[in-house]
């Protein structure tokens, strides 16, 4: 809605399950940290209060619980919530922040890949997120195969937003890959294949290339 | 989003707290069935079991508890959920159906009378309801005094909607005549004064002038 009046820097991860976002998310904070930025660290359904309890009813029940329109408004009910109460307060006092998706997400997973289309999110995003979206978004990048087998060895995995099978993956995979290509100077994509520490490095470049200032002062 | 196919009637009540929506809905209601039409009663916010989860985050906590935008973005997350699991297979089997508040409640509240304002609420609306929206629309219409004298003494209330004093809930009546006044053919701006059977026949006396097979069949 307001535009973003802020000295601090917002980051987004974004990508399908279990290409490594929580795991890099962690890794880029800690270095955040020790070259002396405040970095907040949040996560989408969710990030708020508010914002959690919606999640709860999001993530909650059955895979048709919600229709593709309502899981929508509900997801951008928390993001709203996300944004004023989380992001938009640590932004102004100088912090970065970082959040395990985002609206991107919700263009892929439901714009781009679902069934309610991209024009149904797209005024969403303008009437919730405006010119408040991420300074920088890395997309994680990985084989559906190789990323539903790790999410599905540690677990951390989404019910309802898993079961729908590799087709609609590969769908979310490419979504992610036309989102970045639209939009070249927010996103970075980056192929999470490898060791943990390789992909940081490559972030680490993309951040090094793009925001030197970051990283060092 | 997709235009109303249905054989049914749909009606909503609309106006402030105590004005006696839900004493007009059961007698119509029982006028109608009675005249031999199925009959769904309803309410928003709720109205299906997804619909009535997401009331209870609007209802519950404090007055801020949610930013004029969030609240919006619930109550049309509530309202899908209501149009696709109740009202909309009601009217395709020839249900009349009477919703106690429905659309033109957010756009009063918050868009009208509240912060929000009115392109964001029409924004949701078209999105949302589309072609899907009432036939009939009764505003009852109170003195503010009356109402809230009215509603107090019923305990018919909701906190945190009430708690907002009598210079919100004069400009809500506002918005409601505002919102008449646009719309006159699917809107009827009923007087709630005077005894419950005295207002019924203000409402039966519009229907059998604008729909007068609905009584009579």
């Amino acid at each position: 809605m307001t535009p973003k009046s802020s000295s601090g820097f917002f980051i987004s991860f974004e990508g399908g399950d279990g290409a490594g976002k929580s795991t890099q998310i962690k890794v880029l904070a800690k270095a955040l940290r020790e070259a002396g930025r405040e970095v907040v660290v949040t996560r989408e359904p969710g990030g708020s209060p508010g914002a959690e309890a919606i999640r709860k009813l999001l993530l909650e029940g059955e895979a048709d619980k919600w229709s593709p329109l309502t899981e929508a408004l509900l997801m951008y009910a928390s993001r709203a919530d996300h944004l004023e109460r989380t992001i938009v307060p640590a932004l102004a006092r100088g912090a970065v922040v970082i959040t395990d998706r985002f609206a991107d997400s919700s263009m892929a997973y439901q714009g781009l890949a679902g069934e309610l289309g991209e024009e149904a999110v797209s005024t969403l995003y303008k009437l919730v997120v405006g010119a408040q979206g991420p300074d920088l978004t890395f997309i994680l990048d990985l084989a559906v195969d190789e990323g539903l087998k790790r999410s599905g060895s540690t677990g951390d995995t989404e019910q309802r937003f898993e079961s729908k099978g590799s087709a609609y993956q590969e769908k979310v995979r490419q979504a992610f890959l036309e989102i970045a290509k639209r939009e070249p100077d927010r996103c970075a994509v980056i192929s999470a294949d490898g060791e943990i520490m390789d992909v940081a490095a490559r972030i680490g470049a993309v951040i090094q290339a793009r925001f030197p200032k970051l990283l060092n002062r």
